[in-house]
């Protein structure tokens, strides 16, 4: 049970979606933000992405928005679930791309602080492939679930923590996004 | 300089301002975000709530958003700069009602983590008189610089140290809010 009263039932609204419905003059945004962020128009791929958004919310320990994208890239990532396990439990030695091995790097120092994203880091990834538009773009993914995650879980919403209800809402959000 | 060709002049749009610019896509509910939180309709005045986000960056260490912030609150509090500055020196000295003072622990523990906001703060907030719509806004406003921190710092952008440039822009801030 979420910490503020919510008018609504959290077992049919868990997480940030009994929040999205609680306040939708924020909750717009955000969404716009998650959907522009995850599924526009990009050189990464969206599942690219969507591991980018669940590698950061296992490191925050966040279970909603870790079980939701983790769910999310698995469905729209050739390798699937496997994959997913392997970047969250060890991305040096998981087999991706040493672009986005590169990019995920950025995207844990983005994690821990603002600060700790060096130039080597930034130059790193330039030099396994990376652009400049991919490089803000995980930089910002990074920086949007350090909200997401703090947003859930300071309120003390509802987080499942059996994987079936978010596998069991992926496919909606891979076919409809995050604004429908 | 930021980490990335922005493809503008800096010193212009320096800090998160050449960041919108660079990606409209994701700049414009980020903004959106901000008037709704920020300025929307609220039982916490504009000031206040700026206050929030400057105390926030302060403890993000996020030079242009703890200054432009800062410079917002100072403008839209009767008490302006000197209330700013005790607050971030410490929240729990400063002159302030009780409600605020516990509204500030909850937005503290929110920027260390989500799982640091306790039960016990969020009764401690309600005995001081918040509502939940507060504690609600409250917790967003600290998570969402501890994004708009992140953003600004892990790119490297400009961020002027002197506060003058951020007392400049804070009228048009004040009066226009930031969809302008």
């Amino acid at each position: 049970m979420a910490y503020i009263d919510l008018g609504l039932d959290e077992t049919v609204n868990p997480g940030i979606r009994g929040l999205l419905r609680y306040r939708p003059a924020t909750g717009r945004p955000l969404m716009e933000l998650a959907e522009a962020l995850l599924r526009g128009p990009s050189t990464l791929s969206r599942g690219e992405r969507e591991l980018v958004a669940a590698y950061v919310s296992d490191r925050n320990d966040c279970t909603y928005c870790h079980h939701s994208h983790g769910a999310f890239a698995a469905a729209q990532l050739e390798e699937g679930r496997p994959l997913v396990d392997q970047v969250c439990a060890d991305p040096s030695t998981a087999p991706i791309p040493e672009k986005l091995r590169a990019l995920l790097k950025i995207a844990a120092a983005t994690q821990v602080s603002g600060h700790d994203v060096t130039p080597s880091l930034i130059e790193d990834a330039r030099a396994a492939g990376a652009t400049d538009a991919e490089i803000h773009d995980v930089v910002l993914i990074a920086a949007a679930f350090s909200m997401f995650n703090r947003y859930v879980d300071a309120l003390g919403t509802l987080a499942p923590t059996d994987r079936t209800p978010y596998e069991a809402a992926a496919p909606r959000v891979v076919e409809s996004g995050y604004l429908a």
